[in-house]
């Protein structure tokens, strides 16, 4: 199995890097009795993680040469939404994590209380950022980039996607079902940063309908690959528990397809990636590449 | 004590149904298995309330002649907000509250998992709704919009007010501190309604100010109210439990000040709210009508 290549893992620590202390200068700190909240954000972003979503949005943003001050902060803004998910995700009521990315969680590390509103505050702040001009002069793009990340992230995209996974824990999705689910639940979001990119830099609908197209098969095989991570990964590697699926009894690409044909269509689904982007003639070197990541990552 | 004027009465139960229909028109329905996350939006902001924020919004529109449509569309992201802020403030790690209007709260009547979600979801629309070209034409109008709403609800604002509402309860506040904390949770949503009123209507600055200072001290009356409420009335006159913060054991207007000096000073704070209104030169009537019928409500 080919490695990740240099490049791309330079490219990547070095967007993680900047979208971090982008959110490090954006998030707001305070002395005030209300302290504790603004610690749950930063604990709940600052973390780390792969920051996947800021990498494709800088990606997409550079093809068109937008300002990196610019899609730096859409990225943050993008970031947040995708923290503030994982916070409520990891919730009691919801999926009860106790440790992600090695750490505790925020309502472990905090309270459950204090978990519920930095979520609220970091969803709440994605809208600040993308309203303010410094994002974009135009506020014609700005809008779209506001109307595209509450999409994403909404009722119809992630929240919906994120309601699913827990009616699939007592009921029997099949193929068709799951991947619905995870096309809300994860793949929207994942073309919503694409799609940021291309609206900061002003793409044709043309070029939107194909970042999104190359976004969702991403998505969906980051996805499969995170099924198999959780079935044969360990904590270790991961940084979170695994053998959760399993265990809840719950249906998932890997349980339905098996072990190899869920590697193989995750493949598949990276090679047509790939192809959506042949309109940019080669322009769309860090996107094509983060398609070979995806199948290759290891947590 | 002066009763509501009929006027009033009729024209907030007006706005009422008109923002209700609103919501009701823009919140997604689902025949799909998330269909109980829709369900659970639905129910949490169409049960009803006094529907003041929209209110507020829409008088401060109309000064300015601002379409309806328009305004109702604000006014319903607007009341979206404040509904998705009293699922989550109910929810057992939070307030832990069974019941709101007379109702059960969304996390009894669904389940606390979904409530979270639904929170969320209505958080995100607000957001989706307001970058809508039908909510203005002007885009720069619609990304002050964005940021009037999300510095209002975030953690600056609302849910910063929110996260010293539960401190409050193992801390000692003195009045300065309870005044800042009840500026932050209700006063900063009720200017943002005066706030976004104006907006809609390219208000002055002048004029912006005004509003907000009107708002600030209306919306810490009411609160004062509100205490006043929880001390003194009845579960069947509120449609909520009562002596809750005395059972809490937590520092309100009323436990510092006393009934009829918390009293008093609602009846001040009202005062000197419609004497921001001066520079209206009485075209102002709906709001100043409300800053009386926030001291003699009686729910």
């Amino acid at each position: 199995m080919p490695s990740v290549s240099p490049s791309l893992s330079a490219a990547m620590a070095q967007a993680a890097t900047a979208v971090t202390e982008t959110m490090e200068c954006i998030l707001p700190k305070s002395d005030f009795a209300e302290q504790k909240l603004f610690d749950a954000m930063r604990y709940s972003v600052l973390a780390g993680g792969k920051r996947l979503r800021p990498f494709l949005l800088l990606s997409t943003a550079q093809i068109y040469g937008v300002d990196e001050d610019c899609a730096l902060r859409a990225a943050a803004a993008l970031e947040c939404v995708h923290c503030y998910s994982l916070v409520h995700d990891d919730l009691p009521a919801m999926d009860d994590s106790e440790l992600r990315r090695g750490q505790p969680t925020t309502h472990i590390r905090f309270d459950e209380a204090t978990a519920i509103l930095a979520g609220d505050a970091l969803l709440t702040i994605a809208f600040e950022i993308l309203s303010d001009p410094r994002t974009h002069e135009d506020p014609k793009i700005r809008c779209a980039l506001v109307a595209s990340l509450a999409r994403a992230s909404g009722a119809n995209g992630m929240v919906g996607g994120q309601m699913l996974d827990l009616i699939a824990e007592d009921t029997n999705f099949d193929i068709g079902a799951i991947t619905r689910l995870q096309r809300m639940k994860t793949g929207e979001l994942i073309a919503c940063a694409t799609e940021m990119g291309g609206l900061l830099g002003k793409a044709s609908p043309q070029h939107l309908n194909a970042l999104r197209a190359y976004a969702h098969d991403l998505g969906l095989a980051f996805q499969i690959i995170d099924d198999l991570l959780d079935a044969e990964g360990t904590a270790e590697e991961t940084g979170k528990p695994v053998g959760r699926d399993e265990e809840a009894g719950k249906a998932t690409f890997v349980t339905i397809l098996g072990h190899d044909r869920a590697r193989q269509q995750a493949k598949l689904l990276c090679e047509q990636a790939t192809q959506h982007l042949s309109l940019f003639d080669g322009r769309a070197k860090n996107l094509e590449e983060v398609a070979r990541f995806v199948v290759d990552r290891k947590a």
